[in-house]
């Protein structure tokens, strides 16, 4: 331990509980690391608070101090966000797990930031209501690393991202100061929404404590429909078309591209509901609240695509059972992923008309660097995002040559798994450096000690000498 | 004018075409003052930049000369945030109209700030698509105003606000640093969401000059009800029921609480849809895809209602014009009241669960500080903003007594007209000093000279001699 740990971890225990505290022996390895794969730095203390006061009285202590921190929820960020660099401490919300009952009027939910996603999902249903964000990681990850990331998932097509969902919120500065806002007020302009400055910010500039969080109706009807198409071009056209016709009726719009259909139908050996001959699969569903209506009005729109074109063969779901039955196949998707070997994952995100020959341009790029690279792509469609999977074992020059091309065609290197460490090297690629001076400028102004997550998303210029 | 004008004047002249700067008798009488109703100062220059090149332009020369500038869009603002105070120069985003296609897979379209709400509102229909917000000023109110105050209106429910409606953003700082974020991409989460800072910040940490906005589906059923209620717990029992039953069908709901009621109609002298003795009343629509089976779950829904006690009368409207006539009678509001002799007009928003208490205490407040105040209240239900209307000779005390009771009730003083500079006194009851001292640092990292729109919202220190 270094004597700013010491320190800190003196002044702390004085303050706090002891089970707030993990030093030596007693911090597990599980805190070093997160989803992203590679090995993260032993941590210098593991700080567990139980509530935002704790939680500002450590910031003060830590800013003091000098020692940074790095923030971690559930682990389960794909971008090297959680994992611990040398000299830092953990600042964990595990132990922040208190969620309030649903207020059925307005429709919303207060949660602390270690509430996992799936226990507010739960809690909304029980209420007959739904959260709008749904994400893999549902069991592990928690609403503050989903603030923090602005998770997106499945449904951002109906109900928007995780920003969209935040009606409030709580955070703590470096310096241990907390700016509270849950009063979950649909509509509030008295001032700035600091709250917003926290969402997608990676822990960078605060650490969100707890969250206002919307809910919506919950739906009465679903139906999917797992449908192959001639072409990506006929992906959109019945993406514009089940739009035009179902309005917000369609709920997610998920692309799986050859040859990952094969592929995966190969490794997992099922049998596929369609034809496995066209280039491109759409699993698209609606969720509604007039049964018989709702899945009338699909089937019929989905016919009409068939005639038109848009569409060579589907399968639409006639029960619950079924329903999720194609959902799984979707699911599949990173059950077979995750069980190979030497697999390269991007997930980007591309403007709609640009996405075509973005496609094109990327492959090209990627077997000029490997050869022997082999793509698989499936993501939101309706969102421009796709999950862009590569076997090879030339990584780092097939993540250069794609992101070249995400950034030729006006895109985004990271769609929803933010930026963390892993991607920090390509963000140049896709922000201005106006942009990425402007970052800079609010990092210093919120934190000007550069103790939270620091170097996470971008470095700051080397500090003065503390004096 | 000040030699500071002087000196910006004669830089400028050199850069901009002649129709880029009014300065001495051609300016106009209208760019000193908004919507607010207060005279404002006469302005030192006005300064009409055609495109975001030449606003950075303005901006460098304005920061070095250290000259304040007050941003106008349509000047429809109803807080004084495009009021000129003395010594300030107008940078007006009027000749800044550039409006392109709309783009149809995604669903968005490019703006320029100067571009009047109606513009989009109409563009988006020739597409088959809908904008999502909808407001009174939607003629003269122009998209960088919007932004700046993110503004709500009818459709909050079912779009949310301006925030919700924005893709991508570009803006200029202070200093003449250009951020552009117009790609369109519904998912980024590479670094920090530098658009978001700006909407609602009133024109005080930049300026918008473009937005990428986003389009909706557009409805092709649409049906509205007139109702009568008991009072207004049974209006948040209504809305609770549509909004389970109808999930996203449900589009509006506005309340019009008496003797607001009955007073238009006296006054303006036509037969209300229902009967006038209840205390509430409540103008809910619907917008959907389904025809006829909408439209028949709406009034199956509203039958269920009259029969739970929730509603008393009802009137559902069977065609376009019936719809169209039912909200030209919550219009009618506006017509009665802008017609009305002193009336202090408050925009809110109440946690819903606190608003029955509020409107108790609130009455009970103001009548203790003038005794003859006469309260006419109605607004956007859904999202618990209140448009609090008090015909009184006492404004101020009636004011300061009202925004009280917001502050107990855990609301907002200001839901969608900002806080420019005549709430500014009052923001201290709602915000807690750790939020302005938050909303400080961001202003002093991003307008370091504070030369934007300097003392909306908050009055910065006194800078330090300008040496």
């Amino acid at each position: 331990m270094t004597p700013k740990s010491d320190q800190v971890l003196s002044l702390l225990q004085a303050r706090l509980d002891k089970a707030a505290i993990l030093a030596g022996d007693a911090i597990d390895p599980r805190y070093s690391d997160d989803l992203a794969g590679e090995r993260g730095a032993r941590p210098e203390l593991v700080l567990r608070p139980r509530g935002t006061d704790e939680v500002a009285e450590i910031l003060k202590v830590c800013n003091d101090a000098r020692l940074p921190l790095v923030v971690q929820g559930g682990r389960t960020g794909l971008s090297g966000g959680a994992r611990v660099l040398a000299g830092e401490a953990v600042l964990s919300l595990e132990r922040m797990t208190t969620l309030r009952e649903v207020e059925p009027t307005a429709g919303t939910i207060v949660a602390d930031a270690g509430v996992p996603l799936q226990l507010v999902q739960e809690k909304a249903d029980t209420a007959g209501l739904v959260f709008g964000v749904d994400i893999g990681a549902r069991g592990t990850a928690t609403i503050g690393g989903n603030i923090a990331t602005n998770a997106g998932g499945i449904r951002v097509l109906r109900y928007g991202s995780f920003r969209a969902q935040v009606l409030g919120l709580e955070a703590v500065l470096a310096d241990g100061s907390v700016l509270s806002s849950l009063k979950g007020l649909a509509k509030d302009n008295s001032g700035y929404d600091l709250g917003q400055l926290f969402i997608g910010s990676e822990g960078t500039l605060g650490v969100v404590t707890r969250a206002c969080l919307r809910l919506h109706p919950r739906p009465v009807t679903q139906s999917a429909a797992f449908c192959s198409l001639p072409s990506l071009g006929a992906a959109f056209g019945l993406l514009t078309f089940l739009r035009a016709r179902l309005g917000n009726l369609l709920s997610g719009f998920e692309v799986i591209l050859a040859p990952l259909m094969g592929d995966m139908v190969a490794a997992l050996g099922f049998t596929a509901p369609v034809a496995l001959s066209t280039p491109v699969y759409v699993l698209a569903d609606i969720q509604g609240m007039s049964p018989g209506t709702d899945e009338e009005a699909f089937i019929e729109t989905l016919s009409q695509a068939i005639e038109d074109g848009l569409v060579e063969d589907v399968v639409v779901s006639q029960s619950d059972r079924e329903f999720h039955a194609l959902w799984t196949l979707r699911d599949d998707v990173n059950r077979f992923l995750f069980a190979e070997d030497a697999m390269l994952s991007l997930d980007v995100s591309l403007p709609l008309p640009e996405m075509g020959a973005f496609l094109d341009m990327a492959r090209a790029a990627q077997r000029q660097v490997d050869p022997a690279a082999r793509d698989y792509v499936f993501g939101h469609l309706g969102d421009g995002n796709l999950h862009y999977v590569v076997r090879t074992d030339r990584p780092d020059q097939v993540a250069g040559a794609v992101f070249d091309c995400v950034a030729k065609s006006g895109g985004s290197i990271s769609a929803e798994h933010g930026i963390g460490l892993d991607k920090k090297a390509y963000l140049h690629l896709t922000r201005a450096p106006a942009e990425l001076a402007a970052m800079r400028r609010l990092k210093a102004a919120l934190d000007p000690n550069n103790i939270l997550n620091p170097g996470r998303i971008f470095d700051m210029p080397p500090a003065l000498p503390n004096v």
